[in-house]
């Protein structure tokens, strides 16, 4: 596979105050994107700038990940906000993330959205628009790192903005392309072996494999590991070594 | 007093969720800038994205009005964040203003420091250097409204950043250029007519003049007009026609 | 109708910090029960200690009203807590109520819900099993306000509660003993005339008239008048004095 | 030693929605006492529930834990609330507290400040008058737990309030009798041995030992260790089978 290169993206910065979830520091020497959390379902200025700071210092690309405003929830909650409400909470972040960016001396190259706002870009058609009107008012530059296969992918180039889709490592696929809910069996995977395998497959194929074995074509610009379970570190430098092994290169989908 | 033009601004978008408070609406009539809640310690997207659209279409001027966290206590009180943490919570609210500005099709001229956070401004260095470290990681664009005589307004030039002076048209002044205390007698006025007369004298000999009757030379760019009081749309009201009855133009210091 | 008694509640202490709803101190001559706020929806504790000592200083009778922890949605919104997260919320405000209410020398006769809450307890069954597991758990001797003809009403006896029906002074009902959507026309009623005559009537027959002309049997202990609007408090006073004149006793249902 | 009896106290239930702080799991088969956040600088009514559940369960006394209403600074600062409303801040999260022991089928013994509070509590007149007000009013029969030689401890019994007196396992006090500033070298003992040896030597002595070997005489109920730190469990297990080996009984102040 030498010649292909793939992003890997993680999402940070989802401290808060003294409460921290995740190994940032750990997950910066393996990615080469952070979706930086932007003060509404996780973060604030603090933890932004040095996310930033220490991102940029190790050359990773970041973006703003907007969630809801649940700090509660973490932003993994579908809250009840209009479309066009759900709209400007995304703008405000996008326009905070910039400024905690520029002020670290990084720069956002792109936008993904978080938990339950993510799921919902993926399937609700509506939330995908807001999302895209969004980044289009703030900033048009920046890139739509959107779930593969999902309405916010489909809509962002009629918006005029770049789109880049990404696979989830770890996550098992329906037949329909999402996501097979946490709650079930084999939802979520845990074996670093079988997760880089699988991985590999799915860049040779260019396609997703689903829980049933359904191959689903697809771009795949970038892969998302996660960053807040005890074996994430191990899953993504796993992963990573893995990838780089059978020649595939790392590198940011779009540098600042 | 022809040919003179000086600035009106107002503190707006102070509303959170259901809550309300000033008129917005009225207020947009009267003055040429609006200084625009950030969501710290007051507005929310929604507020702010409203605000800015409003002011567009009447051509009134922008700007950030970034706070302290501190939505129970309005901003008015000191909050114990250090300098760096300040800085950056004030980075974060411009850049969260200037991504509604965009949204709401506006842009942003100024940032102004709301209550306790721009009383700080006035007397503490620190707090001063805090303020323009932020705007210029920012955006070193955005001109640094300040209080007459006080700390940010001698050190903005220092980080290359342009600065205008306000006076407050209802505040008595000490005879050290700063209010006088809020719990003092005389510490505010209340006749509209009285607070125009003395408006217009310190325009015309460049100075502010004190509770006990000195003048203090200062730069007079603009002129703050309190929104959240029961007669403050009346007093602004008064103000501007008694202004521009004098000759005076009202305009805004800096346009998008 | 001489021999008659109803109970006129209203929710109040709904302000936040520099922020205020509703004219409580002149629905605090009116009322003969208050529902207040506990913190969540809105309320805090200066609003709540300051409720509650007014309330006994005019004998008026209060509960807690506790609502989603949604200040910014006031509580309006249905909030993706679930069912057993949503009866912890409601026993952590009623302790808070029952805290201020005895540091303000006053006591809690009664349990209301606010809000997206309060319509919840009416129509789904989990919810108003939750309300009335959390009143069991805290204090079993507090009453439940409930909506009459609804969950809440029916199921409060199995607890061991004791319940109260409440009907609204200003709102529409659907022939299933719903409000009519807020968005219909006709869903609220303005005329203070037209509102005193239809609650006199319906005391009368001992049931809630819907907006197709049935009657809906029903016990009626209270009756709820808005505080938030801006002309509630004629609203109010103007049915407080047909019900005295048509010599309906106005007295709360408990007192402490 | 043997005779002597006392009771092992830490804090708890500081997470708040997905975030956590601490091992609660391992100190409640440590610690005789556990002091409970009350949602205003950490904990939330699912935290609060499950830990009063779990406290139950081992037979482990529990005090509401009432901070300043700073969850981002983990109630560790001091925040501009006046002392009248700092009584009430206190007041309200004692409530709280009650309710959500009482909805776990447990009941408080005891109220103990947490952070800042507790810290000002011990060297400030007012907050300790703050918090002796608030437990009068709220419930006169909670046990007022207070560091040793500080203002609440003397204060209390002027209210009629039981008081305990407590040292902290893993400070060095001056000569003064307060907490050596943490930012100076010495102020935290790391050694568990040296920890054990120092309070044992306190308890038989019936005095804190400071930093200068001075000794200053006081009563000691309860001995507080930290639940945050990596070694904090380590360090009150090796304390608990020091003091059990020395003949020093674990049991808490209070039963409910």
């Amino acid at each position: 596979m030498s010649g292909i290169s793939v992003d890997l993206n993680s999402d940070m910065g989802e401290g808060f105050g003294a409460y921290r979830i995740g190994d940032d520091a750990a997950m910066l020497d393996i990615v080469s994107s952070a979706n930086v959390a932007c003060g509404f379902h996780a973060g604030d200025p603090e933890v932004m700038a040095e996310t930033f700071r220490k991102a940029k210092e190790r050359g990773v690309s970041v973006g703003a990940h907007p969630g809801y405003p649940d700090l509660w929830g973490f932003g993994r909650r579908n809250m009840p906000y209009t479309y066009a409400e759900t709209e400007r909470l995304i703008a405000y972040q996008i326009g905070a993330a910039e400024a905690m960016a520029a002020y670290a001396g990084h720069k956002l190259t792109h936008v993904k959205l978080h938990g339950a706002l993510g799921n919902l870009g993926q399937q609700n058609r509506d939330i995908a628009l807001a999302a895209c009107r969004a980044i289009k008012a703030v900033n048009d530059k920046l890139v739509c790192l959107a779930i593969a296969l999902g309405e916010q992918e489909r809509l962002a180039g009629d918006f005029g903005l770049d789109v880049r889709s990404e696979i989830f490592a770890d996550r098992a696929y329906t037949d329909e392309g999402f996501l097979v809910d946490r709650r079930l069996e084999g939802a979520v995977l845990h074996d670093p072996d079988l997760i880089a395998r699988r991985i590999l497959s799915m860049l040779e194929t260019g396609a997703i494999e689903t829980i049933t074995g359904k191959r689903l074509k697809t771009r795949i610009d970038s892969i998302c590991v996660h960053s807040d379970t005890p074996s994430a570190v191990e899953i993504a430098r796993r992963l990573r070594q893995s990838l780089q092994a059978a020649g595939v290169a790392i590198a940011p989908f779009a540098t600042s």
